[in-house]
């Protein structure tokens, strides 16, 4: 049965076509310095948003009524959902597919009954996967939607919980391993606190330390060969979420000893809630090595929630594929659409037109920074900037030969330093002459 | 010469005096909670604020024309600076100072100008710290005010400019070790970047690591033996500055190896300016053992910029002083107040009432704080909420002793977890009950 | 049946008592400032919250099982929580409720059967009002949570809906006047936009300035005689809400003519979302005589939500009350708690906490204000302040009297003005001296 | 003497030219819409930002020596500031000019010595402004940074100030009449508060719309027949400034009649400021008629200050010439670049980077907004949406011919409205297509 019945595989047609279920930039085939378009971003549908996604916000119910959500029982449903994500992935054309262990199939009332849901829902998925050759880029637990992690899972003060979360991360790392899951993610959205008042911060990060080694040392176990991600989030569902940023989860990440196995998975709209712009939180990431995968959706700039709308700033994702082509890619993951339709976007194209918008601005910003790479002046810009480190005082200093009098001695016996202007706004007009 | 003529030494008359120009909670010699409340809080006074502010704000003109500061050269300048703050410091009656080397006297045009400059006016200061048995919590460097750091200090692209930081900071620690000061600060307002297309995040980083660590070597080899603090800052006035907030700066001095040497000064605007409440900074920086001191302010609930007020918020400080007393009090630090009167607040008294309110109300606090721990059911509570890890399957966990199927095991043997409500607004009342 | 069993009525124990189950502050029968507290306050209860909330967030499911919610049908549900919610006001002995029509009873399938369902129980919780003396102090309609409200309610861009909008409305305020609300309330959770693209705002306004003109003339025909509020809200659930703030709101009510029927209802958490303190809505309300009713809650100051929490602040509710007794306090309304436990506060005894506090840190801060007010210095200090606007030309001036040319001459002919200080840091003190 | 020795005319080169220091979309003369671009635009430069600007900041001193601001005595600097102004206008080919009295010469001790040193350099610009056929797009006056207004300038509760600001106004209003000013604008960077305590907000609006309307009064008289505007500001240098945002504003106008003489100058900056997009406060003004002129900027998405830093989102500011081209264009005004190098931007040239990429930008967002209104399917979509009020009833209802009632048997005789989709992503995606 199909569900997307008007709609038929989305071509690449350039930017002059008209045709609004059209590729304009994204050509999944072409090469851009050195790769396709489809190995630079192994774009990957999110479960959760295009075949869960109910349009219920804070203030309001259910909007979007999709034809594969309206069987009675939960197994029929999850199988409708996984026939709709295939054949989804087959018209939109992307490759891979991220999901949680519940996106897939309802929780049941017990761990074991859980088990076995998961157990039929994934044979019937595996079966989808071989037959399309799509992939599974991560999967996830999800960890936070039960009311029994309203205290925390991995950080909950109850220690029966913190067993339950165990049980339920080995479950979901069995299924990401059976699925052929290239990475396995954690999302701590119930890992921190709502009133410091009766939280004991240190013991909870301990215990998020240890259950993390132990998922890790189980999958590892089991011959699991892929990255393990953790994405940070500031806040939300939490009033404080322990994976702040990019820079407190790799500090977390060190202080446990889990660097060789982890990276991080950065999404937009959490950079943006953590007061940072997403290239900073890339540019973090990648001066660590740790720059794993990402989500690409996009915040509202006036506003502090998640609203995980589909990304479309050419500007902003042009600095992002800037910094992402000079890192040489993600360690391991690729850009998965964890982005949701407004509420109010209730046709079924509208699936569409918002994975079509999202690739084609990715696909858009990578031959934009691709240019302004080959062009070459960018970089020649930034080597001059910091070409006082290669003389040979400086490269002493980078080679910590020097002490505290020596760099005394050469402030107090050279001029003053010259004032060199930083040229931001000469820079911005060159990145925006290349969009 | 007096310069606060009509005001004598400020008294603690309790909470029924009716003049303002009295301490209502702040009694210098008070014991609480074993220790006087002199030595709980070490008050200082910041010497930029109280007697370098001169009102100015972006888009306004200097408003407060103090009388020290009328003088035409800046070594009598210098010297009735100098003499105004130790007449403050005796009439309001704390004990220490706090300073930047170039608040004590203007910069020369060359460096070694400025440590002739600095010899001089610390030779006065000496003289006034020992006859008035005045102490210096921490001296510090401004490395961010000349022009010459407007691309960054030691994180500069320039070699030379970070030579010249280099030579400062000796030049500053050699003032602070003559002043005895018991600790020494970092605050990096440059260090940071306006704009990731000109900088390069991993190098600057590295250079940073590099000078703090040399400043710790040569401060040592001169018979220091304060700690070091540095000072996190998320932005302004770089776009994004490096010691974002604790956990960040604790990653950072964790990576360069400085943790034995360094701790944090945690400012309250700083805080929210980086999202966050104060208390979260402190409990961050106390599990990890790293709260060496704090700047006390606050900033405006409104707006995102650092208005660097006096603190007066009952709620927030008791929630602090909790921490505080809970974590044994600071790592060789104490409370300055990096505050400054609103630019329309023009009378020498205000510089009195604003000192006063902020002493009052981290008194009040106090003695709030300690009524809550006396009380016991606060500290209780929190025991309770995490016993189970006092099982012994609990302590195993938290022991490193389990693999993921122990705790799969223990899950599914056992009934579901019970819901246990976080009673948050009980709590909450048991904060204000004391208040 | 009693849902609270184990509680009896909360008294008044005064702020000594051990037991978390009283009131410190709130003193109902207690005369201050010429009232008692419960004139003054009016405290009412938010049907929805307190009755119906479930403790549901945008990444969880239900928390909170009460067990008036778990009857199957509708119906008895609808008496269950009626019998909750009148239990809960006898307990906790405040006089007033607050509800949108379908709090009361589950929405039907069509309006007929909605308007049904309202009719049965209202008969039923007429009969609990005039048992209980207890009365509602607003009524209002849910335009936002039905699907079909999704693109609007009254500003929907489809005309069938705003009809619909229509018919809704009219049988709220039937339903109200049959209560005996004293007053009605606008909310227009919907009336924004998600987009600009898509959205004409000046159309969309008109049709909401002409449907609250046909609403207020219908319930006036109908006799009602009460005050209609508008609650003005930034954003949350739509992008942009037009009824913003208090200054835009009142614009609003001014250009479409409805300022004799129409006031504000201010909520706290709307206050902060708008980037205003409370007290800046306050003052902008009175200023023009325009202060309705409040929302009392409060929000978290680290992030841009609607968390709905009840309030707790004394330093900022002492401020609300300076302006509130000043002002000879509500036009119609009083305080409704539109507030709600956290999600993991889920013992039934923990929405008793939640109002006790939220009651007494109003109680707490109306003696702090009256006792400011008596004192009187506070008062004397702004009179002053604006005291040469008392002058012959300052009075001429505030008459209209001048022209340009006579402020040149007086600027001209006179010594330049004084620098005047704010003695904001004084008048401060003065605030935290009297809690 | 020439100050850009190096810098010719820039020229329009088209967007294929290496040319930092060309057009690569401004090209003035070109047709777009029935108008030349200089004609839509009438691109102004600020006098304060591009002449005056010093690379201050809250923690570092001035970085930008410009050789025009050398000069000791400030007649002669404010000579050579008017060369090296009509110098970059002719080199930069725009038309226009904006100004604060002060910017154009140093303040006097005095107000008649101002007005004398206005006289003479309101003289030599004339001449250049005759000699070279360049203009002003407004004047104002600056009322914000000479201390005596820290407490306020219009709205100061000191009646003599608020004589000194009429005296002030009076001048300023003179100068710009005499230099052929188009407009005037006020912008209320005192008006505001400090603190609620000390402030009685009824008082000061009243006073300042009593100012306003004698200033236009006065230039009435004088034969001033351009548009007054007043820019809205939420906040900064004030706590909260009373020109908060469009709505506020306009609401403001009207309250003291002056709608038909006021329209508001909308800055970018500003507008984020205030948590709204900058599309949203130009819908509202062009709602009400009252787009008058923009000041083109940006903020910086992570902080909240007024950087003032040179526009440069092609995405947000198609939005922008979207909305102004179907407004019809401007009331009066034009588009001022009311922006700053960042103070690291040290190079002379660096003024012109900054202005050409603004006015790229600009012209870019001009042609791709005029393809999307000739294509026609966004104001298709539109008209689309609303077209339900355009049916008789509709109609109707928009004409005030319906009672509630009426909704009510619409309502009920009617099936139950459809579900709609909003067409977010595709509208965006349709936009992006044209960019």
């Amino acid at each position: 049965m199909a569900y997307f019945k008007n709609i038929g595989k989305i071509k690449f047609e350039g930017r002059n076509s008209d045709n609004p279920l059209s590729f304009k930039y994204y050509n999944a085939q072409q090469i851009v310095a050195g790769k396709t378009m489809a190995e630079h971003f192994k774009f990957a549908v999110a479960y959760w948003h295009t075949f869960c996604g109910l349009g219920i916000d804070p203030f309001g119910f259910a909007t979007q009524f999709y034809p594969w959500n309206q069987a009675k029982d939960f197994k029929t449903k999850a199988f409708h959902k996984a026939d709709a994500a295939f054949e989804f992935l087959d018209k939109i054309g992307f490759d891979y597919l991220c999901f949680h262990d519940f996106d897939l199939i309802e929780e049941g009332p017990t761990q074991l009954e859980s088990e076995k849901r998961l157990e039929t829902i994934s044979d019937y998925i595996l079966d989808h996967l071989e037959e399309s050759h799509k992939k599974v880029l991560w999967g996830t637990a999800n960890c936070f939607s039960n009311p029994i992690y309203m205290n925390g899972a991995a950080t909950n003060p109850d220690f029966s919980v913190v067993a339950r979360v165990g049980a339920q991360l080995k479950m979901a790392l069995d299924i990401t391993i059976k699925l052929g899951g290239e990475n396995y993610v954690f999302w701590g959205g119930r890992e921190g606190y709502m009133s410091l008042l009766n939280t004991d911060v240190s013991k909870e990060l301990d215990h998020l330390g240890i259950l993390l080694t132990m998922a890790k040392d189980y999958a590892r176990k089991q011959g699991f060969r892929g990255t393990f991600f953790i994405e940070p989030k500031p806040m939300e569902p939490m009033k404080h979420q322990y994976d702040f940023d990019a820079s407190t989860t790799i500090g977390f990440i060190k202080k446990y000893g889990l660097e060789k196995d982890f990276k991080l998975n950065i999404e937009i709209n959490h950079a943006t809630l953590a007061q940072h712009s997403f290239d900073h939180e890339l540019a973090i990431a990648t001066s660590e090595n740790m720059l794993g995968s990402i989500d690409a959706n996009r915040g509202d700039d006036q506003n502090g929630w998640d609203t995980d709308q589909f990304p479309n700033n050419i500007n902003e994702l042009t600095r992002t594929m800037l910094i992402i082509l000079q890192a040489g890619g993600f360690q391991g993951g690729g850009i998965n659409f964890d982005a949701k339709l407004r509420r109010n976007s209730t046709d079924l194209e509208d699936l569409f037109h918002a994975h079509i918008g999202g690739a084609d601005v990715f696909a858009r910003a990578l031959l934009i920074a691709d240019s302004i790479l080959q062009n070459g002046q960018y970089q020649k810009h930034r080597e001059q900037r910091y070409a006082s480190f290669d003389t040979k005082e400086g490269r002493k200093f980078r080679a910590k030969e020097l002490v505290l009098e020596d760099l005394y001695a050469i402030a107090t016996s050279n001029p003053p330093p010259k004032s060199i202007s930083g040229k931001q706004e000469m820079l911005e007009n060159l990145i925006n002459r290349f969009i």
